[in-house]
């Protein structure tokens, strides 16, 4: 953690273009939530079928953003702007089609190395 | 919110099919929570490898439903009925091999617009 | 549940060994979490694309665990080590490359056959 998995309904973009959203939004979960490039992960899936507001045919978003340590209003909304921008920018999906689910975890309820932040 | 998500094992439908499911699934949500359609999203994910009861060749499907507000018993066991109804005829998969996660989130957990709803 | 998704960034591996990473995988949470192999799911998906330390070209694995009940401290370091054991026998992956993410659930949050274990 911290993890940002983003699912889009539009197809797959050129490896470039995955390399700068990894890129751009790992650097925001970086800063905004003040921990080491080093262990922020992402995770891009193109291809989605989602249906959202009754309409399947254009360009749609849903967001997965995971971290251990209280996430608090004031960086939700944050995280929610930047993120979404990304999204918008790159995707060019109208932020009013995007939703992110924010989670927060224990550090026993995070597993790397073979073991837990515990 | 709400938001449905479907894994199932079974292989890609026609387009009518993944938008009855759709519809029906988001129909089911709206109704049940009590929200307006124009905030559910639903996505739906075929041809998963899934192992169920130690076996993996039969229709299998993994779903999660998410909420901002409560999820009460009577309102999952109503939901868990509906949805499941909704696989078992679109995808022919045996209820018995049908799993749903439910999760609930407090306002400021959800991300839209380049908001939350804080 | 229990229940175990895996996703990797390696390409998809032959169904031999898709069914041994099933197997072993559903076996490890049965055993460590004391529940019937009946009542397992893990899902497995391959070809993700996945960044983590600013490093895409490795093979990497984020790896989600449900269960319904407590997941203690001690729970969560005995499934990371040995479901990260399974990664890295199976698909060649650093478990440095590993993250697991827990997560427990009350018995109306589940829904299996129509209803929930509620």
């Amino acid at each position: 953690m911290p993890l940002i998995i983003i699912k889009t309904s539009e197809p797959e973009v050129s490896t470039d273009r995955v390399e700068q959203i990894h890129e751009q939004a790992e650097t925001i979960l970086s800063s905004v939530l003040k921990k080491s490039r080093d262990y922020v992960m992402s995770i891009l899936e193109f291809d989605q079928k989602i249906s959202f507001a009754l309409e399947s045919g254009s360009p749609t978003a849903y967001i997965e953003i995971k971290n251990i340590g209280i996430l608090t209003p004031e960086i939700t909304e944050i995280l929610s702007k930047e993120i979404t921008a990304v999204i918008s920018k790159n995707l060019g999906t109208n932020p009013e089609r995007v939703y992110i689910e924010f989670q927060h975890f224990e550090r026993h309820m995070w597993g790397w190395n073979g073991s837990t932040f515990a």
